[in-house]
């Protein structure tokens, strides 16, 4: 799988850069986020380099739906899915991306303000 | 498919509430949110009926991943994908849900501030 060398996630997922580790499968990492914004603060990554969801084709179905299937397990055993939580992605600048390499943020554990941001 | 009398989702879905339809296919339906918070706001709603997020299994991932497909065509047909956008998706009262059909909230056309609520 294409690895970019000067990604942060990258090297997270290859393991030459340390971080939080909550889950992995094949297809992709779960780890906390460094700057919290939930009591659970969680980042949802593909193993696959893509830098943007604008990269997103149809081949891609099955990963997405994969990451609100590991976002729907990671709440339930934090115990939050009942109280609730909120999944959110952003694409490129104005949507709020800072690194170019799609993760979906996961956040709980307190009420979610609207509007999102 | 599962349609429930009660709900305004599948409601307007049947045709039997009014909406501004941006786009369909045989699998969703996005419309514009009657409350936009940026200047594009659209909800991006899974014909089936269901209740939260916590309701996705397996068979749903090929449906996920269409929702940020739709998402990806519908910021391009309205020019703000470059510029970007976010994808939130609200499950349980905690998370900000106030309709009890799942959806996926499309804004755009401003800064998305951080936190995302």
């Amino acid at each position: 799988m294409t690895r970019m060398r000067d990604c942060i996630f990258c090297r997270i997922i290859e393991g030459n850069l340390p971080a939080s580790r909550v889950y992995e499968d094949e297809t992709l990492i779960a780890i906390e986020d460094v700057h919290p914004q939930a009591p659970t603060h969680l980042l949802i990554i593909p193993r696959q380099h893509l830098a943007t969801a604008q990269d997103f084709d149809s081949s891609h179905r099955q990963l997405i739906g994969s990451v609100f299937l590991a976002a729907k397990r990671l709440a339930e055993e934090r115990g939050v899915a009942e109280q609730g939580y909120r999944v959110v992605l952003n694409c490129n600048r104005a949507g709020g991306q800072t690194v170019f390499h799609v993760h979906f943020h996961l956040l709980a554990g307190r009420p979610m303000r609207w509007p999102p941001g």
